[in-house]
């Protein structure tokens, strides 16, 4: 008996691990898609400081602990080799589980502020947006 | 004992779904990031027909099957609402677990294969790589 309900006990924490890892994908609302993908780049103005990118990067790294529509989220610098990256130097993956959820972090006062740190310091932006599929 | 054998047996379902959907994420070589990140990007010259692009869309499709290096893939078209995606209409994320895989992929026979196909319709092309990290 003792070891049954070891074995569950087992069971129920690797479920729960699954669990954690298939929200990170966001396919809470279509089994088809891993979520609304929402893709952002920029390029900064000459003479921007890494110190001034640095505190950029930081603002929009504390997005996903203040909105909570945020889903996942990654970003990283640019490191390709094929110099197709048309003077971008930072991708940030921000994802959703719907496009309510995307309506409501727009114009969220967080956003916004970020907005407001990031605006005096960009060349250049790009913001795509998809259904993540297969 | 048998219903110890089927709860391991469960246990062992539930875990190996668990290692599945890690390896997705392409963590093997770094633990602090999910993996290199290859966004490409492309917008079509008008008079490509809807016929091209989905034979561009279904070869891209195609080189996870054929290129063992890529690790996880997904694609999607543009459903932004903000008007900041430059002109560009499709973002394909292919992801690598080391440089190495990565320098594989772009000379691979069927990458250039693919590159024929695309190269007649193509206006403009983005590609950034990324590490991609919290």
């Amino acid at each position: 008996m003792l070891r049954n309900v070891l074995y569950l006990a087992v069971g129920t924490i690797i479920l729960s691990g699954c669990i954690s890892v298939q929200t990170t994908e966001c396919v809470s609302e279509s089994k088809e898609s891993r979520g609304l993908r929402h893709v952002v780049m920029f390029k900064f103005k000459e003479g921007t400081s890494n110190q001034q990118i640095r505190e950029i990067e930081d603002a929009f790294r504390a997005l996903p602990g203040k909105v909570d529509e945020i889903c996942d989220f990654e970003w990283g610098t640019d490191v390709s080799v094929e110099n197709l990256q048309q003077g971008f130097t930072h991708c940030f993956l921000v994802t959703f589980r719907s496009e309510a959820d995307r309506a409501a972090y727009l114009p969220n006062p967080d956003h916004k502020e970020f907005g407001k740190i990031l605006g005096p310091h960009l060349d250049k932006v790009l913001v795509l947006d998809y259904w993540a599929t297969k």
